[in-house]
């Protein structure tokens, strides 16, 4: 059975591909290009490593969200054409749980963070035990530093990984029993997220490629400006 | 400045760029295919995905040893190819110091443990203190059970990393504060290969391709037979 994973909700990019449970490959690209520019050069690439086709694809998994808007609506337009070719089940990854799962601290509280603009971020927090994790809260968006408050009392270490890490990091007046996941590791990697993709195939909770939606947790800025506007005529 | 780091000492192959401290790209292949069927399209995904060509490339950096000794020779004359044509400098860098700077505890010992069959292993321990570690005896080659015993009283956790540290763990008797790597990232990444190449280079002990040497660290199997042959034709 192969897993085929995309990740590309934040600023980086990562394609992994597992086969049964052995992670075959994956790649992480960190450039700055679009994600549009490097996407299909990334896959190309990973199909051609692994001598492998669409075809032998038996799950596709892609990160759905919370993230950059435009990150999630180029991959899950990407995954759903590549799923519908050949009618191929799809599971959609909470990104913070690929975050989690990336995270190799034996044990302690793991606080999953991306950067959602104005000292806001999307969230997650989790419960390291060795290879298990557990939730802690659902995926959430709120000001970095409600969300540090909320967790004072966590199990320590805590270790703060994802692109609004360091926001977080850097908000704290007491830093100590908290960790900042190493930079080049900090966004995650694909890997996680076909590891989660393919346990959840195997609970039978994939789904057809037409079913994939993002998972925004907040309004885009056109719709909430839109949103102020029409508050502002009503109460006029 | 672009770092160009390759793996290929095991099983596994890698690729990493950096530019200057910040990782570009990073891509693990475990397909099991022969490294001379893999690394030259993995090299190639490299140029591509990042939009560099090897004119680009400041500095190579490449796994010399401790490993298999047919990968080792696959990965030196390739950087030693591609650093010809510009005359890039070059950086070895040894497979062990790459696995210890691949493993993210915050603290403990790390043991990197490589197979080198008949229940050896190729090894180097580092102790970790969050972002520094101290290397706490050279790379060597010894027996497993022997390895395991010299490091039973180091600072713990005890990490096992590498694609011998699973050999190291079930001779275990006592598991107790040892922990074994994760699977997807017990062979390592190369982008920690480019991290010490970068600072290597940085430091002013780069190299130049033709001076590149692998660290066996042992006989091949073809000198070893020849060497007992020989004594024992002297002894008769």
């Amino acid at each position: 059975m192969i897993t085929f994973a995309l990740d590309c909700a934040g600023k980086t990019a990562g394609v992994a591909i597992l086969k049964d449970d052995t992670l075959l490959y994956e790649s992480y690209l960190a450039t700055g290009f679009t994600h549009s520019e490097t996407l299909l050069v990334l896959i190309n690439s990973t199909f051609t490593a692994t001598n492998l086709t669409p075809a032998d694809v038996t799950c596709y998994a892609v990160t759905s969200g919370p993230g950059s808007f435009t990150g999630l609506r180029i991959g899950l337009a990407l995954i759903k054409g590549l799923a519908f070719a050949h009618n191929t089940p799809c599971v959609a990854v909470s990104t913070l749980e690929g975050l989690a799962m990336s995270c190799v601290i034996p044990q302690g509280t793991v606080l999953c963070a991306l950067d959602a603009r104005r000292n806001e971020v999307y969230y997650a927090a989790f419960e390291k035990n060795q290879e298990s994790y557990s939730r802690l809260c659902k995926d959430s968006a709120g000001p970095a530093l409600e969300v540090l408050s909320a967790f004072k009392n966590c199990k320590k270490p805590l270790m703060l990984i994802g692109d609004g890490a360091k926001i977080c990091y850097n908000m704290l007046e007491n830093k100590c029993d908290t960790l900042l996941y190493p930079a080049d590791y900090r966004s995650g990697r694909a890997g996680s997220v076909a590891r989660i993709g393919f346990a959840e195939f195997m609970a039978g909770r994939a789904i057809c490629a037409a079913q994939l939606q993002p998972c925004y947790l907040r309004l885009s800025q056109a719709e909430r400006e839109r949103k102020e506007k029409l508050a502002a005529s009503q109460a006029n």
